[in-house]
């Protein structure tokens, strides 16, 4: 196990009717907030109006930002930073998923920060202050709403980055798992991928002797397996809801972190995909995590066979590590399709043309990775197979 | 799965050479410091000499409350407040295990309080403010260290109790887990068996579907069973000590009993015996706990056939529940005899003699216990059979 130093201070508040926490929680940082939220869903849904309410009750001023997009964009996150330097703003209240929070967290660093936010974004500058964020979860997915990354879009340079910081932790977090209901099939689906890769890219770590990190990592896949095909088929159960809404939260909290040098190339490479063609995050995961899973079991099946052993239950005995790799890598593939989630790029009709484009936009370091680091050259084969 | 709200800021600093991390620390809370710390063993072990370089670098005024006993005790937790008020000092550094935190939680809590510190014990006070607390951890064993928990003996009045609070989590804890090499055989078991127990206590909850939090605790177990012979063959091994310390961290910092009405019963019993007869706290609980469950078993038999087929590996096919869990407490015994935790109170010279003394002090409510909540006459039966 390697050295390391964890914290997390956010405050989860988690179950049915906790929204009017927002009573409680909220006078804490100021009362003059910046409501921040994505498409008009959480219109639809009825949620911003009861948002509205409790600001109402605590007679608070309130700024809004509206549609933050799925993958956020450093436009937005400009537009934040001069809503809340003109206005004076004290908070921000982040209501929905993964995007808005991220997007949220940008805001919030950048608004104390004299120089372009990109500098922070792209690890060029360290943010020295944030304004305080509380979070409204509305999709079970992103671990966002107990961390400190934030996940921003340069479309014109059509780069996709993150930063993290103990500052922009959020102060509190809201998580209803009710409010998820109105998520549709696609984007629970995404979701659940989303919560699946998180673990991944932190099971497949570069360290010696990690059990309870790869254990837990393992009760999380484990739970999100069993609980996926019956949340898929009965979208308003409250259970399987919040099931998938703690798992989530777990899979990204620095929990599996701890002590070990994680992955994360497959999100790199990701993020290079939907920076160049603005797919859904979780549909890249699916298409691109099991051809890393192929890359890696040429020289290292190990770990992936005892992911197979452990969570997809396949019996190991007189099987070598590549004949139980590749087992378990079929496993995964047919479970993603069986809930319905996509397996190859031409699904968001990408084909070969942009794929340079893509590579060199995942590569930011010239290896990316840790448990096996890829060059240029492996992600490029990665993608073409991917196609 | 229950609502319930999470917070934990308890800042880790984990893994090998980590002492040094007071210096860093320690200045943002104040630098006249009450040091609080066991027996002589941090003497013996240089670890005391090594804290004293560290405070003096820093320039601190240091007042000193060595003695801590294994049961803390509320005579030692007023002359920790006496010494404070006294000296004006502003931060707490608690070097040692389980107890000495603890002393140091209702120091820092009773300091602020006008009147007996008891009254705070006892959940009759709220605490309204505490003196920050760093600790520097040499024993795997109680999740003091993260959490806002602490356990005091009125020793007057033979009775142990607890309280939390969110003020007076750690602001810091150091877990160096080579600071553990010195911790003696006896001492590793019993923090072992803590470690456990910790987990069966939550794990035995009374709430409907929470499969993460269960499967969480049977990762902990499994890798505390997987570790615990090798580490009693060889004390000085740096990854067996990492390995349980994390766990021991992991087991009682919330995580598991999140959205959960937890048990605790064992734990009062426990509390119970050894304020009558001073024995140690994981020696008493690998004694009581088996009874537990036998009791339990009578009525309930299905999660602890679980325990046995998820962690013992037991197999299920062919046998009822109530087999399934007398072959769980079967292997539970086995497990911790095999690394040298006592089975009766014999072991202790306790008799029948006291019983009466113990149950009463056990049933601090009309029964105890949420999973199977326990009238007096259970305990009574229980304490009888593990005599």
């Amino acid at each position: 196990m390697d050295n390391f130093q964890f914290q997390n201070p956010t405050k989860l508040i988690f179950g049915k009717g906790t929204l009017k926490n927002l009573q409680s929680e909220i006078p804490a940082y100021g009362k003059r907030v910046l409501l921040l939220y994505g498409g008009g869903s959480i219109k639809r849904s009825g949620l911003y109006d009861q948002v509205m309410d409790q600001l109402k009750e605590l007679d608070a001023f309130v700024v809004e930002l509206g549609g933050v997009e799925p993958n956020p964009r450093l436009t937005t996150v400009n537009k934040g930073i001069s809503l809340i330097r003109e206005n004076k703003l004290d908070f921000i209240l982040a209501v929905g998923g993964g995007s808005v929070i991220d997007c949220a967290k940008s805001i919030a660093a950048g608004t104390h920060y004299e120089g372009d936010v990109w500098d922070i974004v792209i690890n060029k500058a360290v943010p020295v202050a944030a304004t305080p964020i509380g979070v409204v979860l509305t999709l079970a997915a992103t671990g966002s709403e107990m961390n400190g990354n934030s996940v921003i879009t340069n479309w014109e340079l059509k780069s996709k980055r993150y930063f993290g910081s103990i500052l922009v932790y959020p102060k509190f977090s809201i998580l209803d798992p009710e409010l998820t209901y109105s998520v549709p099939l696609d984007q629970t689906i995404y979701g659940i991928v989303d919560i699946m890769s998180h673990v991944f890219e932190q099971y497949f770590h570069a360290t010696e002797s990690a059990p309870i990190q790869e254990q837990i990592g393992e009760a999380i896949l484990r739970t999100v397996i069993e609980t996926a095909p019956k949340l898929v088929k009965e979208l308003n159960n409250y259970d399987y809801r919040a099931i998938m809404m703690l798992n989530g939260t777990l899979a990204l909290n620095g929990l599996l972190a701890m002590g070990v040098r994680t992955d994360w190339a497959t999100h790199n490479i990701e993020h290079a995909v939907s920076a160049v063609h603005d797919i859904p995050h979780g549909g890249g995961l699916a298409i691109l995590f099991p051809h890393w899973m192929e890359h890696v079991a040429k020289t290292r099946p190990e770990k992936i066979a005892q992911l197979g052993e452990r969570v997809f239950n396949l019996a190991k005995e007189g099987k070598s590590d590549a004949q139980l790799a590749a087992e378990t890598i079929a496993s995964l593939r047919a479970f993603w399709t069986s809930i319905g989630a996509p397996a190859t790029l031409s699904y968001y009709d990408i084909d070969e043309t942009e794929i340079e484009k893509m590579v060199e936009s995942a590569m930011i370091t010239p290896t990316i990775g840790s448990y096996v680091p890829l060059k240029a050259e492996d992600v490029r084969n990665l993608l073409r197979k991917s196609l």
